[in-house]
This record gives C-alpha cells, sequence and structure tokens, in this order.
C-alpha cells in the first residue's frame, strides 16, 4: 500500500477545458477500488493524530474524497458550494477567477465556533478556491486546521496563497 | 441503529429553489455524523447480497452518498455529470426539464460491457435525470442493478418513469 503507485490511475487530458492545459483527471482514480481506497486510507493516516472536528470539500469532486474521509473519521462534512447552490441561509465569499469572479458558499449552521476545519479538494492548482473557503471559515468563527488535495500542482504557486496552512497532497506534478 | 429517525436530520426549507416548493435539504445529514453513517451503512445492508458491480451518481448530492458505499463495498464509483464537466471522451443523454432540457453525461470508459450498475441519487423526485442516466448506461452496455435515493418523493410519480428497477430510498415524503 506504502508503494501504490497513483500517477498509473490518473488520466492526463491535453487540452482540457481549454487549448494549452494538461487536465489531471481524478475520475479514473474513482473507477479503479484499489486507488480510492489508497487515497483515503492515506487521507484518514496523515491525520489521525490531528484534532480535525470536521472536513469542508469544494464542489464538486471535492466531495467524492471529502465524504468517504467523514464517513470513516465520524466527522461533519461541510459542503463548500458555489453560489445559489445551498438552501439554507448562507455566508458567501468572492474570489478572482483568470476572467471575472466567482463565490464559494457555505451553510451558517454548519460552521461552529472554534471547530477545526481540513479543508479538502480533489486538485490544489493556484489556490484561489482554497483561499477564499479558508478565509470564509475563518470569518464564520471556524479554525482551518489544513488544506488536503489528492493531486497538488506546486508550480502553480498555491503555496504562496495559502502561507499559513500546512498542505499536504498526495502526488505533486511540476510543469510540463 | 435500525430504529433510527432520518427525518430528524433532514431540514425541511420552504420556497427553494422556488416559490411553493418545500425543499428536503440533506446537508443536514451530512454535518450530523450519526445519520450519515446511518445512511450509509443501510446503503451496504440493503445491496450487501446484490451483484453490484459498481455505483453510479448523479452530480453533485449523489456524490456524497455513493462514494463512500464505493469505499466500503470495494467497487467502482462512475460520475454522471452535467455536459461540459468530464474530461475524457464521453457519451451524453438528453432530458427534458420542467423549461428547457439538458444532458448527464458519463466517460465511456467508464461503463463495461454487461456490468451490474446501481444508480444512486440523494433525492429521488420525478425520475427524469436518474431515468436519462439508466437509459445511457443501458446503451453503454452496462446493467442497471437498482436505483438508490436517500428521499423518495413517490408523490412526484418517480415509479411510472422508471417501472422496471427496484427502488430503494431510506424516508420517503408524502405530499404537503
Amino acid at each position: 500500500m506504502e508503494n501504490f503507485n497513483l500517477d498509473n490511475s490518473i488520466r492526463k487530458i491535453h487540452d482540457f477545458p481549454r487549448a494549452g492545459i494538461l487536465f489531471y483527471d481524478i475520475t479514473s482514480i474513482l473507477t479503479d477500488p484499489l486507488a480510492f481506497r489508497y487515497c483515503i486510507d492515506k487521507m484518514c493516516e496523515i491525520y489521525k493524530d490531528e484534532k480535525i472536528d470536521a472536513i469542508a470539500c469544494v464542489e464538486a469532486r471535492g466531495f467524492v474524497f471529502a465524504a468517504p474521509f467523514a464517513y470513516k473519521m465520524g466527522i461533519p462534512l461541510i459542503l463548500v458550494r458555489k453560489k445559489g447552490k445551498l438552501p439554507g441561509k448562507t455566508r458567501e465569499r468572492k474570489y478572482n477567477l483568470e476572467y471575472g469572479q466567482d463565490f464559494v458558499s457555505i451553510h451558517e449552521s454548519d460552521v461552529e465556533q472554534g471547530q477545526r476545519i481540513l479543508i479538502a479538494d480533489d486538485l490544489i492548482a493556484t489556490g484561489g478556491t482554497i483561499r477564499a473557503a479558508a478565509d470564509l471559515i475563518e470569518e464564520m468563527g471556524g479554525k482551518v486546521a489544513g488544506i488536503f488535495g489528492v493531486i497538488g500542482l506546486p508550480f502553480l504557486d498555491y503555496a504562496k496563497v495559502l502561507p499559513e496552512y500546512k498542505i499536504e497532497t498526495l502526488i505533486t506534478y511540476d510543469s510540463e
């Protein structure tokens, strides 16, 4: 298990979502039960001695890794969604995209004061969405306990965008 | 566990996404570890003696229930997404909405010939999206092994839309 080669289970797709981008596809992990088990078990191993009260995950691919983690660890699962998707009373935070802006949204009732919350996504690239989620969680009274991504693209400088948090990934890729 | 009252963990929100609709919110299950555990364990119990080769789940709330099920059962997890979200080669199927049309999309490589696939979503209402997903899976050579929803709204007649499949739910609600 320790020597599992996750790279074999990550499909690389050129020119998605647009020309010039190499897309790391995690759906090929999901359809490979050994690879998926490796990811979830590794996540649990990384955080087993940390005090994590809840996990927040970013729509929508983040859900598939955070949900089994929450189930296995017996902690709450907080959805971080796009604006307008959550039905209850929410708090929002704006962030910049390459072209334009977007919002992350969390249910007000989902974050408790002082709760130590791990933020998870499938892939960490520029860190922009996670930065917005982290700021929103802290603004709501939670404490960001760490950042997890199955895949990390450190050449896109996410570490500079999230300097105060410990970022864990299962695999990283360099610039092409 | 058998007597767990799931209704207590489902938040009801009036007039979402629009006036006159009573929305059954499953995010209040996700933030309640006992309720979430109950749902996943019940799913596994229902299907433990069935031959299920894979689980397909509908974007995005379906992901959070299907992912722990796939992890626990050690079977592939197939994402059913909106058009344009999956990076690989996909097959699509159109379905009608109240106003207009939409598409469900599945990676071609995700469905194997004769594979017995359970389709899961958080809530089954009219059954329109699941009908499209089921037709697409069968068209791609898979066999729909059953339909699962945490919540069912049988008064919206999903059983008539999916007459040939066994539909399992953990809780149903009648018309207001």
